[in-house]
C-alpha cells in the first residue's frame, strides 16, 4: 500500500488564517463602497438629527397646549405660523400656540411635539381644532435620538451595507479607509487541460476551473486575476507563483489531481522564497488533497483538480483567507444559513468532515434539503446544488428529517 | 379630517411588475458574467466529459480481471503501458492487462473502471498484485456522464453562479447572450435636504437617501445613476425626469415625505409623457406613501422620506421590478431564507402588511430574532438591523417564540 499523506483537522487549517496579516488601508469614494470592509472606526461629529424633528406632516405644538382634548371637547389652539422645510423658524410658539410643519421639518422653539393633521380641523386661517392629546416627544425626533455626537458609526472590520453607507452618509464621509480588496491569483495547471477557446482533443479538458474560481474569488469580495495553464514543468509553475506573489495577495493553484502533479506542486512551493508547507490535506471530503503554503506574508493553496472539490475547498477553507487578509472582523459577520430538513438518511465515514450538495425545496411550508445524488466529479451536481450541508467529523450520518444548517453555494 | 388616498394591496402592486418588459440582451465575456441573467437556453454540443476519464489514481482494468481478487487471493494483472495526460492511449488492453493512469486520465479501448492504487501493489515493471475487485464502471466517469450532447446547460433566466459559469466553460462558450443590466436613476427631492458635502444648516439635512439607495440598486444587480438634489419646483424636476428616463430603465425618486411634496411628485408624473399612475400608497409600513408610475415602458417610484421606509420599500416592491425586467425568471429565483425564533411579542395593525426590523442572534443552538426598538425613522435601527420579519394583512401581531422567516438586509 502507498502511504499517503498526513491530512490536517479542517479547524486547525482555519486557525492558520490569522497568522497572515491584514492588507494595507486606502481611501475611497463613500459612493462606491459597498461591500467593502471598514478599516476603522468612524464616530459622529455632530448629534443627529441635528434638531429637533417632526416624523409626521401636522402642527408643532407645546403637548401640555392638548392634554383633554378629544372628539368631543377639542382643543383649539392657535396657528402662530408656518414652518418652511430646511429652515430654522424664526418665530417660537407658546401654550396654546401651534406651528404648521411638514414630515423633517425642524420644530420651532417652545414645541415639543407634534399634532397629526388627521387629528386636527382647521377652524379658519388662525385656529385650529385638536381632537387628540399627544405627549411630549411624539411624533417628532429629539436632536441626537438617531445618533448622540461622540457614538461610533460603524466599527472597524464591519462590511458595509447600503445602511451603514446611509448612516455614513449622514455625517458628510464622503471618503472613507477601507481595506484594500484582496487580488487573488489563479493558475490552471494539468497537462490535460487546455484553454476553454479550444475544442479539446480525446483525453483534454477545457479549463473549467479558472472560471468557477474567477466567479468563486469575486463573490468573496476579492479580485480575481488568472494566469493561464501551466504545464507539468518544474520551471514554468516556479517563474509563474513567482509572478503571481509579485501582482498579488494569495496565490490558488488548481488543476493537477493526481499524486504525481501534487508531488510537483508541492515540490515548487517549497522551492519559493521563505515558503513552508502548512497543510498538506484536510480531513474533509471532497476536497482533503489541498496544500496550504506560505510564501512571506503570503498563502498559497494547490487545490484539488476536481472542480466540485475546488468549489467546496474554496468555500469552506479558502473564503475564510480571504475574509481575514481583507480586513472582515469575525465578530461582523453577518451569516445566517438557512436551516432546511433532510428528506431522506445520509450516510457518512467518521473521522472526516463530509460537505453534501443539497437543492432546497419548499413543500406544506417546510423547508426540506434534498441531497444531490452522482459522482461528486460532476459539475452538474454544483448547478443543481442550492447548498452545502455538513457532517462532522464525529458523525456517521444524518437521519431522514434532521435539520441542516445550509451553506448558501 | 383630511381624506388620504386609497392604498393598493401589496400583492396587486407586486403584480404590476410583469406588465413592464424586459431590457434588451447583449453579448459579454463568460468571465465578467457572474451574477448575470442569460437570455437564452445554452445547450451541450458536446458530451461531457467526451470520454471515458478515471476519477482516480490506479490502474485502467476491465472490470472482470478483478473479480473475486481479495487479500488473501490477489488477482495478477499485467502492466500494458501508462496513460500521458492530455492524450488519447495509443493501445488498447484486455483480458488481464491494466494501463497506469492518472485522475483525469483517458481510459484505453477495453477498459471499463480504475482499481485505485492503494488496492494494488506493484511485483515488478510489468505485473500488479489487485487486491480489491471493481465493478464496470466503478472509479470512472462514463462519457456524457456529467451532461449528454443536446441537454440545457443553463436555463433562460437564471442568475449565474460560478458552477453555471464553470459548465458553461466546459463547453467553451467564452461568450454569451445575458439581459443588459437595468440602469436605475436615484432623483432626490426635498428643499431640506442637501448634498453630503455640505455642513447641513439648523433644519437642513445630508441627502442620506440617494446612498442608500444607490447601495440597494447595486445589491439588486442593477447600475445606480444619481442625479443630485432637485428643489420643490415642477419644471426641475420635471426635466430631471425626463433626463433619467432617456438615460435609464427605472427612476427612482426619493425624499419629499411631505403631503406637499407627494402631491407635487404626482404633478409631475402624471405630466410626463405617455404616464399613468398605477399606484398612490401601498397596505405596508413602513412605506405606506409609496407613488408607482408608468411612463411609456418605464416605472417611475415616489419614495417615501424617510430612509427607513424607503429601504423597507426598496426590498420588497421595487427590487422585484428590477429584478423582472433585468431577465431574472421567478423560478429561478435562489431566496432561501433564514427562520428564526422570536424572543418578545409583537403587536401589529390589521389591514396592511407590517414589516419588523430584527436582530439576529444565536443561543442554545436555536436562531432567534429580536425586534429593533426605536422610532422606524431612525437610521440607526436599520444599521443594527439584520433582516425584516413580515407580519401578514389579517394577522394582529406574532408571539414570542413564533417562527418567523427573515428577509436579509
Amino acid at each position: 500500500m502507498k502511504e499517503f499523506f498526513k491530512v490536517t483537522d479542517l479547524n486547525k487549517v482555519l486557525e492558520y488564517a490569522s497568522d497572515f496579516p491584514r492588507l494595507e488601508t486606502e481611501d475611497i469614494f463613500l459612493m462606491e463602497s459597498r461591500g467593502r470592509m471598514l478599516a476603522a472606526d468612524m464616530n459622529a461629529d455632530i448629534d443627529l438629527p441635528d434638531f429637533m424633528r417632526s416624523t409626521m406632516d401636522g402642527y408643532a405644538v407645546c403637548a401640555s397646549s392638548t392634554f383633554g382634548a378629544s372628539e368631543a371637547n377639542p382643543a383649539y389652539l392657535t396657528i402662530k405660523g408656518s414652518v418652511p422645510m430646511g429652515e430654522s423658524p424664526a418665530f417660537s410658539i407658546g401654550v396654546g400656540e401651534v406651528a404648521k410643519i411638514s414630515t423633517g421639518g425642524m420644530l420651532p422653539n417652545g414645541a415639543d411635539s407634534v399634532v397629526m393633521i388627521e387629528h386636527t380641523e382647521a377652524i379658519d386661517k388662525t385656529t385650529i381644532e385638536v381632537y387628540k392629546s399627544v405627549a411630549p416627544g411624539q411624533n417628532i425626533l429629539e436632536k441626537g435620538e438617531d445618533m448622540h455626537k461622540g457614538q461610533t458609526l460603524v466599527p472597524a472590520g464591519e462590511c458595509l451595507r447600503a445602511q451603514e453607507i446611509g448612516l455614513l452618509a449622514a455625517f458628510g464621509k464622503k471618503r472613507i479607509t477601507v481595506y484594500k480588496k484582496p487580488v487573488v491569483s489563479i493558475i490552471s495547471t494539468g497537462d490535460e487541460v487546455v484553454s476553454i477557446e479550444e475544442m479539446p482533443d480525446p483525453g483534454q479538458i477545457r479549463d473549467i476551473n479558472m472560471y468557477t474560481l474567477s466567479g468563486l474569488v469575486e463573490k468573496a469580495g476579492a479580485v480575481p486575476t488568472t494566469y493561464g495553464i501551466v504545464r507539468d514543468d518544474f520551471d514554468d509553475l516556479f517563474e509563474k507563483c513567482t509572478m503571481a506573489l509579485a501582482q498579488s495577495d494569495m496565490v490558488l493553484i488548481s488543476g493537477g489531481s493526481s499524486v504525481g502533479t501534487r508531488d510537483f506542486t508541492i515540490e515548487v512551493l517549497s522551492a519559493l522564497p521563505a515558503s513552508e508547507i502548512l497543510v498538506h490535506g484536510i480531513s474533509i471530503s471532497p476536497g482533503k488533497p489541498t496544500i496550504l503554503a506560505r510564501s512571506g506574508d503570503q498563502a498559497i493553496w494547490g487545490l484539488p483538480g476536481q472542480v466540485t472539490s475546488t468549489m467546496v475547498v474554496f468555500e469552506i477553507v479558502v473564503k475564510p483567507f480571504i475574509e481575514h487578509i481583507g480586513g472582515l472582523s469575525p465578530e461582523h459577520k453577518r451569516h445566517f444559513n438557512p436551516v432546511a430538513q433532510l428528506n431522506r438518511n445520509i450516510s457518512s465515514t467518521q473521522g472526516r468532515t463530509d460537505y453534501i450538495r443539497v437543492k432546497l425545496f419548499e413543500k406544506d411550508g417546510i423547508l426540506w434539503a434534498e441531497p444531490i445524488l452522482g459522482k461528486s466529479g460532476l459539475i452538474n451536481t454544483m448547478v443543481k446544488a442550492d447548498g452545502l450541508i455538513e457532517i462532522g467529523l464525529n458523525t456517521e450520518g444524518l437521519d431522514e428529517g434532521t435539520k441542516v444548517e445550509v451553506i448558501p453555494l
